[in-house]
């Protein structure tokens, strides 16, 4: 029986249309951040955060990745921003060619960076390359802090570590997080990380991260 | 060119070891729980908690799954009950020829309840039978009330919806979580499903799901 390689394949077709979307954004000076985490860990809550503190400064597009539902789309549209929704309809990953046609519809020639909010999972998403320049990872206090030792791919990978929901290591049953674990288990995978420890929904220590995303964008731009 | 349909072959492959797996299980009058959820929505916790709770009264054996280390085996062994690891170096989910593996090697003729800790994910599991009577959900409050809406498949099809951290609903920062808005959204997808808010932490509400699946258990034996 011949095998056949169906892995290489799929990789090869989604490295093609990411080929593509780099191409485009390197053309609009356009910084790509994919943004993955676990369910529920923030990610939505940090881009409106982000695009509410930075929009004098820097103009900020979304594309939403979910299974089902535009719940995403709306709370980033209330911000002013454009945000475009894909569906993935159970799909565990958002694939380059989806981002291509979302690309396609957002005014990318007026936005200085375009966050891709990718579908809710910890494993699949950190495989497949959409054309963003760098990937961010997102992980909640809840979720506990053994997870870059448990999920290791996705921290290996990443220029960025964001610990959200540090408001809750402030209450007393959630004291079983080790912050500083989580920072020399994500440096052991990936020396050169930025971690940056924030709450979404307080504000707590968020300049930290505005600051250098906005620096991040200039730079691009500055080259 | 011809088209192969590979999700076919790959579900069929799996479903020879589920079936394999549902028919040892079914011989010893064993009952088998596979439980999914996102990466730290604290089914380990659950798990050891469970098992103090009702070792008196049900000998439970645990296969734990994860991309990588041993720390889950290890907190179930801690409670004097079986459990064997399996790693996937990557793969987003349990096979059941990895659960056939493991089942091999735990004492299943002792056993009345075996539970599956699938890997962290709330999509790619829910596609994959292991040969389990059961498929158990589990929800975290930190992720959000938004989830049976977002992620429908796991929710449509699981025995038992598992509501964690409800301690966490009382802090001042846990607001966001509306409990009514998760039991209706999981049984808009699933007329019969059971839905029990826990604190594996704290232990608060936990014996009605300890005595219902005690119940459980002992209809299966006595069946």
């Amino acid at each position: 029986m011949k095998k056949i390689d169906v892995g290489k394949k799929i990789l090869s077709a989604n490295e093609k249309y990411a080929r593509q979307n780099r191409q485009l954004l390197a053309e609009h000076k356009i910084m790509c951040l994919n943004m993955i985490s676990s369910p529920g860990s923030g990610k939505t809550t940090i881009l409106t955060r982000t695009i509410k503190e930075l929009k004098s400064k820097i103009k900020i597009g979304v594309i939403e990745g979910d299974i089902q539902t535009d719940i995403d789309a709306r709370r980033i549209k209330a911000t002013g921003a454009p945000a475009i929704q894909i569906n993935t309809y159970g799909a565990c990953h958002l694939s380059a060619a989806q981002v291509s046609e979302a690309l396609a519809k957002l005014p990318v020639k007026e936005m200085d960076l375009v966050f891709i909010e990718n579908v809710g999972n910890l494993i699949c998403p950190s495989a497949f390359e959409l054309g963003e320049n760098y990937k961010i990872v997102v992980l909640s206090v809840p979720e506990g802090d053994d997870k870059p030792a448990k999920y290791p791919a996705i921290f290996a990978k990443s220029k960025v570590l964001l610990i959200n929901k540090i408001d809750l290591l402030k209450t007393p049953s959630q004291v079983d997080f080790d912050i500083e674990r989580v920072k020399a288990d994500a440096r052991k995978l990936n020396k050169g990380i930025e971690i940056f420890p924030v709450s979404a929904k307080t504000g707590a220590r968020f300049d930290d991260w505005c600051h250098w995303l906005a620096k991040l964008v200039k730079n691009l731009r500055c080259d």
